[in-house]
């Protein structure tokens, strides 16, 4: 048995160079012991306010916002920062480097300076100042749930990396505070705003596939060496000793979830996850690392090669996610949906089958059904998205959005309970997997909400900004 | 609650005209109650034989054969009397232009007439016969254990169409009556026979994929009208009025199971399975049919319109495998392979990710490597296959691969263990999904046997044909 708290301090604490704020990341560290609860429903906490479904709040006429963590975060200040009332308060970052690079990029786009912050606990003070609206944390995964805590009760709207959580304790906390706040906490799950993501949205919404019954996601990402690299300070290879299951869960079900309308109309009731034995790491680790510590870590991974989890829905509908980030394979997320009437999958190649003859569209028909249903986000911002960039353009679209509604007063996307649904999986499918894939309930984060709730609506961009 | 004997009696004793095997039929006819039990192993029952891992049999100059069920055994009829060593001794329908059709072929191809049977139980006279070395079962599915049973019980080696039984139980009979009398009984599954499932094999033995730790496999087939069609008798609609699951898992399950060694060297563990509602059916129906009796059997329909079932092996691998026979969506079977170090996917178009890239090869490297890896089967079969067809060319492989076998005396490739395993899938997987996707153990069907068989080698045929 690894001693957790060796695990803690040589991981968390230790890593004062290049990582923020230790001591929260212990306070709020993901236990490592496997769980053996698998049956029966997690009792929900005991509700601090009332429900934030369709939560609208004040209109800003300039959204002000503190980045923190920018490594990921630096490509947001690059974003945010061409974007029209989004304005950077300040940027934080144990690497002053970074900071001095993020503080270029501002200046390059005309921008005011942004306060800098360095120190391993200097988000607490960004949350704590006066003139800031929006937290916008892209730290590593056991810091995103400390931060937004802080930052909701400091005032300021809390949007997230992926996963939101990694516990569905923590799942629960983010809902919580959201609720008592009356403050907005959205996941940054940018796969949802990718083109064809959009446009099979869009072609769900108008019926093109019937009902929508089926859909699959995933993460498969190579990501072996990146596992190693010391900039990461290996919080994901540290995370993955110690944890199976599916930890990165929510690119794959974030838009199928959206298409689905799942918290609203539909919800997550229960699933099932297997994952192989590690096989790919070690083997590799052993064919390519020399530092025998390196080695060892491979070793002692815990994380299977490939997770494949197994959700049914409310409505008796079916979703299937998938995690690797170890084999050798195509990078792809699947996003499979497939309805009564149609189907469409967009890896390794965007096909779609719809109409009588069961077979997927030629290449001319595809591209005129895609040029009909191009979601309007898309059209609006395509060709600057494309050029700012961000994963192809969907991250510009998911930050342009999410200005553009704290602008307006507008529901968010993707709601708190979006956020706690889809990273509660990390936890859930652990336990299936550590249970010889028990079924496993998903708690139902609305508190009952979903049922009124209604589908994420297709943006109508030339009405709302034309007349 | 519907009545069993009034489902019984209108389904299959009324199905006289073209229906074989009225009373074997329901006496070992599934029971349509839902089951409830989901843990804890089902005890093996007692054994009546021994082992029957790698058996040989006296080879057989000339394999005599009994051919039941002409609906889809009329095409083995024209590739049997095709295959040097084969004879086809008596052909069996119980519609008496199939037996005629089939008689014709076997003169088309210069053979000697076969024994003509169109009586309901006429496939006992068959099985009591001292001419004959081989039954070849291609009846509808609640015929397929009956039949193989009384033709052991008679001496004879039995092949079944698939799934080879519809419950565990009838699993455990097929794998203890071929102990107990030392014949081979063989399910036919063809889909292991496939040009792009045997290269893959081939490169899964020889190491091109590393370990293979995870595979995939579907049955994704649009049969929607099919499943009204009066000369099926209704029998796969009337079954799935009464069963969720996945009814027809070994076309995916089978290829993939060979290339992992299932049931020789590793073994299926546990699985989970889920269901959507169905959703698809009933819809069609109302669309399509005027019958109100058909849409009335539409509404009752039990089977949810996408299954996707998860399995665990003892080595720590899994295999996802998936059905849907209602949806309109293009035909796959995935047959998906990922090792440590490549992996490939045949549907929906043949791609292999091998070397260090990790991205798909092109067009000529794929066929390079194609050709490099082709199975010694497909060589030296390949063309005749595809003259003679039979889904491309698989099913004649199959046929005179199981001829080549019994012939020489060698085992067959698909072993009554692989029959049972793979079959069981059928009830497991309905106890799982009536049980919120429970995590249900797969029987060993091979008693321990499988730690210390050898995989399925890759023949060499230019070996064994020229020394």
């Amino acid at each position: 048995m690894i001693d957790r708290r060796h695990f803690l301090k040589s991981s968390l604490l230790a890593g004062a160079g290049t990582f923020l704020g230790g001591r929260a990341a212990v306070s709020n560290a993901r236990t490592p012991e496997p769980r053996v609860t698998c049956n029966g429903d997690d009792d929900p906490p005991v509700r601090k306010g009332e429900s934030v479904m369709g939560l609208c709040c004040k209109p800003l006429d300039v959204v002000r916002i503190g980045v923190i963590g920018l490594r990921r975060g630096g490509r947001a200040v690059e974003r945010l920062s061409q974007i029209e009332g989004a304005e950077i308060v300040a940027i934080c970052d144990l690497l002053p480097e970074r900071v001095a690079a993020s503080q270029a990029v501002i200046k390059k786009n005309g921008r005011k300076p942004a306060a800098e912050y360095t120190g391993e606990e200097d988000w607490r003070k960004i949350c704590e100042r006066d003139d800031i609206d929006l937290i916008y944390n892209a730290t590593p995964w056991e810091l995103h749930v400390p931060i937004a805590l802080y930052a909701m009760d400091h005032g300021k709207h809390a949007a997230i990396e992926v996963p939101a959580a990694l516990t569905v304790k923590d799942c629960w906390a983010l809902v919580d505070k959201s609720e008592e706040t009356r403050l907005h906490c959205m996941m940054l799950e940018n796969c949802c705003y990718d083109f064809f993501e959009l446009a099979t949205l869009n072609m769900a919404r108008q019926g093109v596939f019937g009902e929508v019954i089926h859909a699959e996601g995933a993460y498969f990402h190579q990501l072996r060496a990146e596992k190693f690299l010391k900039n990461y300070k290996q919080w994901r290879l540290n995370f993955s000793i110690y944890h199976t299951g599916n930890p990165y869960p929510t690119h794959g079900l974030g838009p199928v979830a959206q298409i689905m309308g799942i918290n609203q109309g539909d919800r997550m009731e229960y699933l099932s996850s297997v994952s192989t034995d590690q096989y790919g790491l070690h083997k590799w680790a052993k064919e390519n690392l020399e530092n025998d510590e390196r080695i060892t870590a491979s070793e002692r991974y815990k994380l299977g090669d490939v997770n494949t989890t197994i959700i049914r829905t409310a409505k008796g509908k079916t979703i299937m996610i998938q995690h690797d980030t170890t084999s050798p394979r195509p990078y792809s997320r699947i996003h499979l949906v497939q309805g009564t009437e149609g189907m469409a999958v967009k890896y390794p190649e965007e096909k779609i089958a719809v109409g009588a003859k069961h077979s997927f569209l030629g290449k001319e028909e595809q591209k005129s059904i895609l040029d009909k249903y191009g979601h309007p986000l898309s059209r609006y911002l395509g060709d600057k998205a494309r050029k700012v960039g961000g994963h192809g353009g969907m991250d510009y679209i998911m930050d342009w959005r999410l200005i553009y509604c704290l602008r307006n007063g507008f529901p968010l996307d993707q709601t708190v309970y979006d956020a706690a649904a889809w990273s509660s999986l990390v936890e859930l499918s652990e336990r299936s997997v550590l249970n010889r894939s028990a079924s496993v309930p998903v708690p139902d984060f609305t508190r009952g909400a979903w049922r009124d709730a209604q589908p994420w609506p297709v943006i109508d961009m030339d009405q709302v900004l034309h007349g």
